[in-house]
This record gives C-alpha cells, structure tokens and sequence, in this order.
C-alpha cells in the first residue's frame, strides 16, 4: 500500500489539489488551477496532473507511493466518474472526469459530488468523526447535501443522491429555482437565496437597516452577517427567516433518515449561531414529537477548503 | 443453519404468524391471537409463542429447526426489539417485545417497524427482487415507509428511520396529523386523509356523485375506488388529488436518495393506476430535470399479509 492519496476539491472557480497522508495530514495544497480558464476538459486535466506531479516532487514523494485521486466536484457521479450537466462548469453535458485524469496520472480516480466529499471529510477528520448516521448541508452558492446512513454515503441508484437543496422549502413564495423547480430550499438558504430574501424584504419593507446603504447589487451575506453581529434588526430577522426555512426542512429530512446530528458547511454556515439557533428552535418545535431535542445542529469543525480536500483524498485509498 | 423462520405481522388488529422455508414458501400460517385482546405484553407473547409451537408441531418441524423469529411492527426499533409508542397497539410507552418472544420461545428474535418488513419482502420476494435502491410506501390507515439504499434498510440513528407519512405534503390547508404536526402527508394520502378529503369536498361542493349516498361516517376509501371504478368524476378526481400530493411528495424523496423505484403497498394501494398514474403525471411534472421519467412507480407484486410475513421472516435467518 502506498503513503500518500490526491485530494481535489474542483469548485467553478478555483481547483484545490492537496498531496494528503495516511493521518489525514495535508503536506502541501495547490489552487493555482483556474477551473474556468479551462474550455476543454482535456487541457484541464494536464493543468491538473502537472500540478500532482509538481506537489509530489516538491515533498519528495515518488508517485508510485500514492495510492489514487479523490474529486469532490459539482454534480459529480461515484458509480461513473462523471461529472453530468454541471451549471457552473465549462464543459456541458456529461463529462469523464475520472477516466482522462486516470489515463492521463496513471492513477485510480474516484469521483463525488463536492457535498459528498465535505461529508466523508466531516466523518474521518470532523464533526461526525465516529457517527454513522449524519447529513452535512453545504450552503454556498447553492445547497448541497452529503447523507450518510449506516456509515455509507447514500448514493441512490444514479450516484446523484443528496440533492436536499432540491426539496420543497416548506414557507414558499413561488421563487424560481435554477433547477427548473419552484421554492427549492435553495432559493432561500443558499448565500444566493438569502441574499434574495435580504433583496426583497428592502423593497417591500421600509423599517430602517444599515443595510439601505448599500447598492442592492453589492449586498453580500457577508455584509448581512456583519449587520446582524452590530446588532441590525432587519439582518437579524433575515437569518432568523431564513433559519426557520432551514429548520423545517430539516424535519422533513429527520423523518427520512433519523440522523445523529446535522452538519452546516461553508458560506453561510460561517455565521454560526446566529442562523444555527434560529434553525434548532423552529426544528424542535415542528419536528414529529419523539424526535423532539434528538438532533444535533452543529458547524463544521474544519475549514472550508480543507473539509473538501480531506474528503475526497478519502476516495482515494483502496 | 436451521431450515425455518417464523415470521410475524403484528398489526393493531391482527397478528399473522407464518412458518417461513428458506425458499421464502409459507408453509403455514395463522392469524389467530387478536391483538386488541392482550392489555399486557407478557399474555400476548404466550399466546404467540403457543401459536409458534403449533404452527411447528402441525407442520412437523422440530423447534430445533427453527432458525429465529422475524417480527414487523408498528413503531419496531431494530436495534432494540423494543416497541416504542405505537399508537394503535395496547401496550404503551416502551415495550421489551424482542427480549420476552426470546425468553419465552428460545429462539432469537429480531423486530423492525412494518413498512421496513414489507419493504425486505419486496426485495426477497416482489417487485424491487434484484433491486439496491428503492422506497416502498404503505398507505393504510397511516402511511408508513421502508427505505432501501445500496442494498441497506435506512435505520438511522435511532433505529427507527423511514417515517416518510409524516413529511409535510405540498398542497396544504392546515390538516392535523395524529402525531402533533400539521400537514403531514398521512392525513392526505392514508385511506383515512383520502376519506377525510372525500368529506370536505362533499360538504364544501355541489357537483353530483354517487358518494351522496352514502352517509359520510360510512364512507370508505374501498366505496370511494368503487365509484372511481364506475366512472364517478368526482371519485376519480380524489384520487387525482390524493396521487398528486404522492406525486410532489416523492419529488422530494428521489432528492435524498434516488430510489430506481417507489413501491406502493397496502389499502389505498390497491386502487392501482386509478392512483399511480396521477403520481407519475404530478411527479414527473414536478421533479428536478434530471430525474424525469427515471424513476418507475410501481405497485406491490405481493399480496398484503404475505409480503409483511414473508419481510419480517427474513429478519428471522441470521
């Protein structure tokens, strides 16, 4: 058995590729690919195998002592090595990911989908370490999902499974969802949801919030969350909204698979408390009874990109 | 390894106890020991265990031949044996049923809850046979739910995942479920939510159907397929409804965990495409894109009290 795998985190902007060991220990971590330069598929993979082989020279380590690569990417397919339909990729339609970087590395490639491996990073090396039964929720630009039930990831028939920021939010207004559905969860929850919210309420609404001096197209969730830490009513109200959405979609979640805890990761689940006690209220007060306080609303314990990096070098190993 | 296992579906009525091959066959069956009958857990396991003696005896089977006892109940925790806060059974709180069928038989018991028993018979022996991915739906009196994925029943956490009944439906007005929250899909899509809307709609409409007949505390989902069945556009637009809100409901499922096929199973189930049809419409309307028209929605192949018997029968082998 080799020493050392390949983590990739591939986002629509930047890829992050991490040389890992055994312990989980990052030796060294490259995002100097830029994913959208990259109108072909081809030329992306040798971006990406000349940096595998640059992390593995630079810490003196022969590449036949790594054992495989592990890819966290949107809309990426275990069973296949695809990546299938990726709205923010460059390549469309279904792509072999996982084939051109094995060819072209000489390394067995395992791929899933980014939340996937946020999920297997949580419980080898965070907040899940040692349940079998948790759901981590990423909220960035989207909403994504890793389920893990039994110890196993749920992968569904199509290894497409966990799609939780497809699911009807449960206070609808008739948004319009990327996905081609109405009132996804992430057209609420996402940074991008939240910032629609925040969009709305300034218009409709006319009680005072620093957040009126700002250009509606600048807002940030960034600059909510720093609203809301001074103290802003109207900030505070969004995450309290928006956490309640969160919280009774979670209820729904519970019935499905009854997990130990619900993991928050990335972007807006760096506000922390502020959305995460908004979330534990309304859930505990919605959820079917005998679940009442049974489910743990936590943060991720590891930093960002290092979550997803950990996670899909876990894919890596044999 | 023996060569039987003793199967039982222990309903809030009846208890059917099946003498089970390792082929599946059901060598006999009995469905004698009312369930109603026992106030305490300990009468009721006597009288099961008599009829376990019984079943063996009559069949010529020695108790040493006998491999284990397989039981799907109401509110069945796997990992305990315990029964825990059924509503319709007469023991309350939580009840020991896999120790004391243990002690008092000899043979090891092992217990789930009765949708995740139906859901093991289909996979042995019904429609999801060779299947790894699949949610099999009861519509009863309540709507329960056993969830396959990778080959593996979802226990969760607590042993008793799969309570997709209590989920909130889409289309919603406000409905009272029996286990505290609103709107949960059981009160529309159980035989008893379908007659529940069948009476709001007669009390709130005027349009003719023969359902005006009948006295509303007399109506039954049963009378309801009956008139759909005769062409009663009233009837069949009930189940338009009721197969509808199945329909968005499992937009949500196939988001979590893919399932190649939903199973329908039990009362309501019956009616067959008077009610699946309208599902597939309404979901394959409603799902997200790339899993339209990819999930088959399917009715039981097994008949009702078999499928529970046989289900809870292979918990039975170790």
């Amino acid at each position: 058995m080799a020493n050392y795998v390949i983590g990739i985190d591939l986002g629509g902007t930047n890829t992050v590729i991490g040389l890992v060991d055994a312990s989980g220990k990052i030796l060294a971590k490259d995002d100097s690919v830029k994913t959208q330069k990259y109108a072909e598929l081809n030329d992306y993979a040798d971006a990406v195998v000349a940096v595998i082989n640059k992390l593995a020279a630079d810490n003196s380590v022969a590449m036949s002592d790594i054992e495989g690569i592990g890819v966290g990417a949107p809309m990426g397919n275990y069973y296949s090595g695809d990546i299938e339909n990726a709205a923010n990729l460059p390549w469309k339609g279904r792509v072999p990911l996982g084939r051109v970087l094995t060819e072209k590395s000489g390394l067995p490639t395992k791929v899933t989908n980014d939340a996937n491996a946020a999920a297997i990073g949580e419980m080898k090396y965070g907040a899940a370490k040692g349940m079998r039964d948790f759901i981590v929720i990423t909220l960035g630009t989207g909403v994504g999902s890793g389920i893990v039930s039994g110890g196993n990831l749920i992968y569904g028939h199509d290894g497409l499974a966990g799609e939780l920021g497809h699911v009807t939010a449960y206070e609808r207004e008739g948004r319009q969802c990327g996905c081609g559905r109405i009132d996804c969860l992430e057209t609420y929850a996402s940074a991008t949801g939240f910032v629609r919210t925040a969009k709305a309420w300034l218009e409709k609404r006319d009680d005072a919030t620093v957040l009126r001096s700002v250009s509606p197209d600048e807002l940030t969730s960034k600059m909510i969350y720093d609203a809301a830490v001074q103290g802003d009513a109207f900030a505070k109200e969004l995450f309290e909204f928006t956490g309640a959405i969160l919280g009774e979609a979670f209820c729904d979640f519970i019935a499905f698979s009854v997990p130990q805890a619900i993991i928050l990761f990335g972007g807006l689940a760096n506000a922390g408390e502020l959305l995460l006690e908004p979330i534990r209220t309304r859930m505990n007060q919605k959820v079917v009874s005998f679940w009442k306080n049974k489910v743990d609303i936590l943060q991720s314990s590891l930093s960002g990109a290092d979550a997803a990096v950990l996670g899909a070098s876990a894919l890596g190993w044999k």
